[in-house]
C-alpha cells in the first residue's frame, strides 16, 4: 500500500507537469508581429506589450542604466537587442519573457543597429570610442572598430549609428569630425572601412532615410548637417540645411534635437527647429527648407504616421504635456492635446491605426486612435521611455 | 504486482507525454517574423517557410483549388487567409502548420484584403459577384456587400479589391464600370459605401500605393488606368496612362497584365507594357509616361528591391526561364540570368538582402542574394506558385 501511495504520488505530480507543460505551451505558442518593448528607464526594466488586445504581457528585469536606451529585433521578432546607456547589451526573449543573454560591452555607449540579414549587432561606444559588432545569435564579438583619428593614438565617441543595405552600418565619429561606413560582407574578415574626413565640427546625431539610401548627421560645431547618398558614395558628403542648428541662442549638445525625431511624409521632410516653435518643412530629394509651421511650443520628436498622411509632434518642458497633429497635404495642425505630464515618445502601429505615447511622469503608456484621437487603452508602466514594435525588424535604419 | 505493473505503464506513458509535451513546445516557441508561404498550386496545398535559415518548416494540405490564390496575414504573423479560386476561404496556423478554420464563401472569388486593425478580412467574388467580409477570428460573416448596380437585380463580378487606411476597402465591379469604398469602421451598421460610377468599361485589376493614398484600376474596355486619390475622394477619379493596355493587338483579359505587377521606387513607378518587350516608367506624383525600358521579353511582375535601388522583372513565356533586374538611378539592365522554366513569382525579403522565386517547371523555389546575385538556397516545392512572407502583415494595400 505504502507502494501504491508512492506511485499515487508521482503520478500526481506527473499530471500536473503535464498539464503545466501543455497549459504553458498553449500561452507561449503565438506570434510576435505584435510584440513591443517599452523601456521603464528608471528601474532598469523592460515591459512586454501586445499591440492587439494593447496589453501589457509582462516585464525583464535587470537591464543596467536605460537612460536613452533603444532597442533593435531580430528577423523573427522574438529577440529584441536592448542598448543601454552603461554599455550594457541585453538580448531580450519576449516570448519566455526572460533575459536570454546580456553582456558589457563598453564603460558607455549610445543606440545601436541590426545589419539587414539579422546576424550582426553593431553598438556605438563613447568610452573607449569606437563601435564593436556582435553575433546577434550568442552575443560573442566579431569585429572591433576602434575609430581612431588623428595619429591614430585617439579613438573617438561614436554617434548616429544606423544599419544600411549590403552589411554595411554607417556612424559618425563626434571627436574626428568623420563619417564612416563599414562594411561587414566578409565577416571572416576585417570589416572594410570607407571613411569620410572633414564633414563637419561634431557631429552629435545621425539617421538615415527609409530607403537607405541617405545618411545624415547633424553637426555640433557648425549648426548645418552633413549629407552621404549611399547611392553616391564617391561624391562624399556635402552640406546641407546650414544654420539649422541655429536657435535664439546657442544650446549645450544635449538638447540639441534628436535627428530620430524627423519625420518622411510625401515629398517632405519634417524636421524640428532647434530652439524655435517651428516644425521645418525640407524637400525629400532637394533637402532645401520649403516651408515652416508654427507649434505650440519647441518640437522634439516629429513622427510620421505610416501612411504619411498625418505627422505626430512632440514638445520640451514645459510643453511637454501636449501633443500636435499636422495633416500633410495641408501642412496644417488638425488636432492639438494633452494627454499627461511629460508625453515624450511615440510609436505607430505598423499600419497606423493607432499610436502608443508614454505619459512618463504619470507612469501610464497610452493608445490612441489615429482616425478619431480617441483614447482607446491605458497601460500601467513604470516612467516609461522609449516605445519599440517588433515590425521594425522589417525596416531599413531602425 | 499487477496492480504496480499498471501503475508502472501509466507512469511510462505519462513521462512519454510529458516529454513530448516540452519538445514540441521548444520546437514551436518561435519569432513568426520570419515566416513565409508558398502556394502549391497543382496539390491544393502550401508550404511554410523560414526565411532566416531558408529552410521549408512543412506543408499544410486541403486547401482546394489554389489557382491564382493568394494570401493576407493577421497583426500577429501567426495566421494566414488563403483565397482559393473556387470561393475557399482557409485560415492557416504557420505555428502549429495546420488548418485553424475553413469555409467555401462563394462559388468563384478571387482575392481578398484584411483590415487596417487586423479584424476584417474581405473576399471578392465572381460568382455570386460582390464581397464578404468575415470576422478575423473565427471566419464568421460579418458583412455582405452585393455589389448591385443597374436597375439593382444583378450583381457585379467584384475585383481590385485592397485594403486602405480607416477600416476601409476599394474594389472595383468589373460589369458595371464602377470603383467603391467600404467604411466598415462601426462593424455594428452596414457598411457605409461611397460609389464611383463610370469609371471607364471593364476594370479587370485594381492596386493601392503603399501609402495606401492612390486607388488604381486597370481597364480592360478603354485602354488606360482609373486612378482615385484617396486624399481627394470628393474629386472623384480620374484618367491616366490612356493606351496603357494597347497592345500589338487586343489581349483576352486573362492576359492583361495584373496591376499587382507594378513597382514603386524613388520618384517612379515601373509597369509592365502590354504585349510589349518594354518595361514603362512613369512620375510618381504625376502618373505620366517618363520613359521606357527595352526588356529580354514581354514582362509580367516588375516587382521593387524593399529599398527601391533594384527593380526585377520576370517574363510570359516563351520567356519564363529569365529575370532581368533594372538599376534604378540609371534605369539600366544591370543583370540577366536564367534561374529555369517557368519562374513566375518573386518575393523579397523584408529587408530586401534575398529574394525568393517560383520556378514552377522544375519544382523549386530558389532564394538568390540580391546584392552578388549568387544562388542561396533551394527548396523543393510542388508546382509552387506564389511566395508570401509575414511581414505583409505590416504593409498598407498588400
Amino acid at each position: 500500500m505504502a507502494l501504491n501511495r508512492g506511485f499515487l504520488a508521482v503520478l500526481a505530480v506527473l499530471v500536473f507537469l503535464l498539464a503545466t507543460a501543455l497549459s504553458a505551451r498553449g500561452d507561449e505558442l503565438r506570434g510576435t508581429g505584435d510584440l513591443g518593448l517599452i523601456i521603464e528607464r528608471e528601474a532598469g526594466r523592460v515591459a512586454i506589450v501586445d499591440t492587439t488586445t494593447k496589453e501589457l504581457l509582462g516585464k525583464v528585469d535587470g537591464l543596467g542604466d536605460l537612460s536613452h536606451a533603444s532597442a533593435v529585433f531580430d528577423r523573427s521578432g522574438r529577440f529584441a537587442y536592448v542598448f543601454g546607456r552603461d554599455g550594457g547589451l541585453t538580448k531580450v526573449d519576449l516570448l519566455e519573457r526572460k533575459i536570454a543573454n546580456r553582456i558589457v560591452q563598453a564603460g558607455n555607449s549610445i543606440g545601436g543597429a541590426i545589419s539587414q540579414d539579422g546576424e550582426l549587432v553593431a553598438v556605438s561606444n563613447y568610452e573607449p570610442g569606437g563601435v564593436k559588432v556582435f553575433s546577434s545569435a550568442d552575443l560573442e564579438l566579431v569585429a572591433d572598430i576602434p575609430a581612431a583619428y588623428g595619429d591614430d593614438s585617439t579613438t573617438s565617441k561614436v554617434v548616429g549609428l544606423v544599419d544600411a543595405p549590403g552589411q554595411r552600418f554607417v556612424f559618425s565619429l563626434y571627436d574626428a569630425g568623420e563619417i564612416w561606413i563599414a562594411d561587414l560582407e566578409e565577416p571572416s574578415t576585417e570589416p572594410a572601412i570607407t571613411r569620410f574626413r572633414q564633414v563637419g565640427e561634431n557631429p552629435y546625431d545621425g539617421l538615415i532615410t527609409p530607403d537607405g539610401r541617405h545618411y545624415l548627421a547633424g553637426l555640433f560645431g557648425e549648426d548645418g548637417i552633413s549629407l552621404l547618398d549611399l547611392w553616391n558614395e564617391e561624391e562624399g558628403p556635402t552640406r546641407i540645411l546650414d544654420g539649422y542648428g541655429k536657435g535664439e541662442e546657442p544650446l549645450p549638445v544635449y538638447k540639441m534635437p534628436h535627428l530620430e525625431g524627423w519625420a518622411a511624409a510625401g515629398d517632405f521632410l519634417f524636421l524640428p527647429a532647434v530652439g524655435r516653435h517651428e516644425l521645418l518643412v525640407v524637400g525629400r530629394s532637394t533637402f532645401e527648407e520649403r516651408g515652416r509651421i508654427e507649434l505650440h511650443g519647441q518640437p522634439i520628436f516629429a513622427v510620421a504616421r505610416p501612411d504619411g498622411r498625418q505627422i505626430w509632434v512632440n514638445f520640451a518642458h514645459p510643453d511637454n504635456d501636449t501633443i500636435q497633429v499636422i495633416d500633410v497635404p495641408s501642412l496644417s495642425i488638425v488636432k492639438s492635446f494633452k494627454p499627461g505630464k511629460a508625453a515624450l515618445h511615440m510609436e505607430f502601429t505598423p499600419r497606423g491605426e493607432a499610436v502608443w505615447i508614454s505619459v512618463r511622469d504619470e507612469d501610464r503608456v497610452d493608445v490612441y486612435d489615429t482616425a478619431t484621437f480617441k483614447r482607446m487603452a491605458t497601460l500601467a508602466i513604470d516612467k516609461p521611455s522609449g516605445i519599440f514594435f517588433t515590425a521594425r525588424a522589417n525596416r531599413i535604419g531602425l
